[in-house]
């Protein structure tokens, strides 16, 4: 029984982690932390919990981590970094979930997430948290960076032709699309049900966060030479991301792509390859911890693929499970073995 | 392990019932029959079963229910009615999601559904499948009528006033609301995506099948002098129940309601009753067989409960399930001890 | 042509009264303030108007109100009444979209709003501004209290019955559903879509502000005996009420009710009756300043009113400009003779 | 006054059609035919036309089309083709709504839309009614081919880059997403509630019936050596199409893109480009006629431009309009002079 803790879970994030957490039959939940709801009783705060759970918020400060083997941070950008070395060094392990372990280059973090890292030297110790390409690290790893939710999506979806080599790294597209639980639970006009439902926009045309991360990723698998252009959109709709990718391969190459997929993910319990021409649907993944994927050849040069994750799951909380299921020689679907809810 | 067999697997009753039993650790699905999808398979039927998966729906006719224990009938109304006689005689046991014999009396039955009753007979045989009232029987029976969606919200509801005889049965209201999934997965216009969402309205205020359910139940609970005003509305959304229930109390009475509720479901596994002034949400049982409750008291005379359940799970095929631990000797609970999902 | 002034443009009220003002061919929008966005282009703020407007929002205290004949205040609750007094006094109209001037009573004001109001003399001087009970007094006003939303469902929902004396009075339910932009434009987590969206729930079952408002016009109609139940609930939808009315009838009377209701509303240009048996849909009403009705007869005693409105058009903005056109005698459904969008 | 006949107004254009015709101020709606409907009231058979219309739909058969000037098609493709020789003969002007006169070629046409084409000859009379590109056309025309919702929002996204022949034409994507009311009002399993709602997916990755009309558009505006990857995606929303479109332009290119797109657009009444980096939303033109684009520089090569339209509005009816204001010499934005309903 792995002795858990949770740092920060009064998100969107937080609440799927202490859901899967709840169900897993081999992890405890020792503490949740909140600083503003300290004290507030986690069936009163989240309702799908009444009546199943007598666990409550506590301050950070009085929460006895020392009765926990674990500890996830499912806090905001910024926040894990802090506290992070402290815990380390007690003999805990960490995955988080935010961003603050995902870049190797501190100042390329600096860059994008506007303010100095306060543990640059952990950059390097931290392990991405992609089981799909990093398992063997996981394993052993102390401190483990938990992917983006896009980044997820993309890598998943890109991985087999970069590291094949089969399509020119310099000029990718991801035109990627997510529910709006992604954009977490802060109290934001954005975000409210009259500005998101019936309403479809792309947004950070100039820029997003995930767009390094997912470059750093692509780019240790091929040859550091990615040029990927990330339009994320935001969808009418709560969970769940489709990455739309396109890539240019060689009008000579004949690969079953399809059958390069497979083969590619042939061990992986979470990823599930379609025939080409199928479309996967983020539905089918809903509350599930899988990648459904398609991969497609629509002209001569022209590859297009079709990525599905619950952006809460395989891109939060469940991808976190998975690796603490690894860190803790666990089977690495315990508790995660749910078929998505539809409809 | 139950050998189970669902007659009728492709609509949105059939794949939540599929869903619970491929993840139902004392269940086994030997046969899932569909006359216009044989020879398809689940998977690529409903997607979130795709790599999960290799059943596909059979012919009826060629389908091996000899190695079925249980047979569960996810048909339209009227379908169960015409093969149960001869399932019961070779031995099966049946649970009967639809309305076929949820009634006691062939002449309201006829009313209600515009046919002659197929096999009368057996109405008085068949169990009413709400555990909270019919466990015992439920125990022995053979054939299992399992409830509608809004009975089972709205008797669970009424339940303790009914039975302690608190309020004026002959002033019942029901103004009950439900997202689409409970109209089934017909391809009709009504249920068209751009005539549900963004729009709300009742359906069904000259008379509602399911209100001749209830008071039959209601009824048999109190001294059968149930009046009762039933009004469903249609809800822009998948899954969940509420129902806004109204009664008249004696103005001097003063029982603690809540507590009272609290008494009557002591023992119950999926009801909650939360404190007066709280308000249940559909959300937190999506997915689960959880009704939650709370009874408010809002003037001298008037008390208004509110009662949520996922019509599919509570409402239909969850309660199934519920009905199978319960026949077959397992903690009711098995396969059945999820966390809402929630967003 | 009436010149005129919003104060308090940036939210959901205030962008819908933009919306139909500049529509409208007898008005001119001359000045819109806002605090928080003075100085910002209210094509950049509300992205409908990009590329039609070149009105900006301006300081209150920078604003030439000078040249505006009438005023209408889109503001929170408990603004308007510290305004209203001195530009009363420079002889500008009011046209006011909170609740500040709605009740007559400055200590049931100060009960369910929390705070003294600031000028409790004018509370009778306001005119309540629901056209179809108030039209002679709104064409002489200078300070109109333009009716909340469930209270413009509710009231012209009882209207006819509470008028002729048909119905108990003291046994009134309205069950009560609202799309969300009724909660305004605020950055509140209830009001994201990830709470909101496949989502239901009553809330205010303690009581409602728009409780004493119902009451206090249904009374003046009426006898000053009603007791009204009023739960109001959240539909995950942006635009529409419906509200479902329950009142008893003495079971010998044999009105018409239909007829009733269509001799009641014959010169309303903004009242539809339907016939018994059929359901308004919110989505009929949807961006247009009407108000649909049923009534029926669903037993003896029992009748069933189904009314529906747009929250913020006939419930706010709409019956705001229709107020407007009746004090300057322009035909009353001015720049309001639109056909609901649907789908 | 125009008068006007709508064959086939079942569907959502055919609504959308008649409630835009319905409040033109220069247009009488004199005949609404429909098989299945003929004899129903619209007011019954659309909601949102209840109290305001007497209008019946009609057999076509006994339709009074001597008395109409024009004659809209809102049928599905391959009716128009049947009838439209015949009422040209008789002196009708015909706007058709659906896909029968979009393509040049024939053989093209067929191998599409799966059967042979009734009247090839026609195909090159009929002028494709995309004013912005084909003003002086349609000002003359008898038979207007009114454009596909994709094809309309992606061919004003690119145009200014193809015709100043900016990109490389050999790789262009348009990643689109729609709503689902484009799929039309038949009763279909696919575009149920529960189907579409809280999912996201694409379709057609194998090819789509738009991409040959968007591809001979450009192709006549720019050198015949367009070559599109065309991505449809089902948007979980009612209306609004949003294109996503990438090219690649010369990184030595320095034009200002955004200001190009200003001229070219520059006397276009429906047309909006606004600044780069700024992100059009569909709700911004929900039911009005209007295209809002951006035009971005992401890197050196890459161009993303944003374009969004509401299908059911530019995307059909009111694009069937603007060509009806053209033909008849009104000014263009005759009666579709409206702001976007927002929320």
């Amino acid at each position: 029984m792995v002795k858990v803790g949770i740092i920060g879970g009064t998100g969107y994030t937080g609440v799927e982690l202490i859901r899967l957490l709840y169900m897993h039959p081999q992890a405890e939940i020792v503490a949740i932390t909140s600083r503003t709801e300290a004290g507030r009783s986690l069936a009163e705060y989240f309702p799908n919990f009444a009546g199943l759970s007598d666990l409550e918020f506590t301050e950070p400060a009085s929460t006895p981590f020392q009765f926990c083997d674990l500890i996830f941070f499912a806090t905001p950008n910024g926040t894990a970094m802090k506290v992070v070395p402290e815990l380390l060094s007690a003999g805990k392990k960490i995955i988080d979930l935010a961003a603050d372990f995902r870049l190797n280059d501190a100042a390329v973090w600096q860059q994008w997430y506007g303010e100095e890292h306060a543990c640059a030297d952990l950059l390097n110790e931290a392990v991405y948290g992609l089981p799909e390409i990093n398992r063997a690290k996981i394993k052993d790893a102390k401190l483990v960076a938990n992917p983006g939710c896009y980044p997820t999506s993309v890598i998943l979806g890109f991985l087999p032709l970069i590291e094949q080599g089969l399509v020119d790294p310099a000029n990718l597209i991801a035109d990627a699309k997510s529910g709006v639980s992604g954009a977490g639970r802060g109290a934001k006009i954005g975000s409210l049900h009259a500005e998101v439902s019936e309403n479809f926009k792309a947004y950070g045309v100039d820029g997003h966060r995930h767009l390094p991360e997912i470059k750093q990723v692509l780019n240790a698998v091929g040859d550091n030479n990615v040029q990927l252009t990330f339009i994320p959109h935001l969808l009418p709709m709560n969970r769940g991301i489709h990455a739309t990718l396109y890539a240019n391969i060689s009008s000579q190459d004949s690969t079953d792509l399809t059958q390069l997929y497979r083969d590619c993910f042939r061990k992986e319990p979470f990823v599930t390859v379609l025939d080409a021409g199928v479309h996967p649907e983020t539905r089918a993944v809903r509350g599930t911890n899988r990648c459904i994927l398609s991969v497609n050849r629509v002209s001569d040069r022209q590859i297009v693929v079709l990525s599905v994750i619950d952006n809460l799951v395989k891109g939060a909380a469940g991808q976190a499970v998975q690796n603490m299921n690894i860190m803790y020689d666990l089977p690495e679907t315990t508790g995660l073995e749910t078929v998505g809810l539809l409809p």
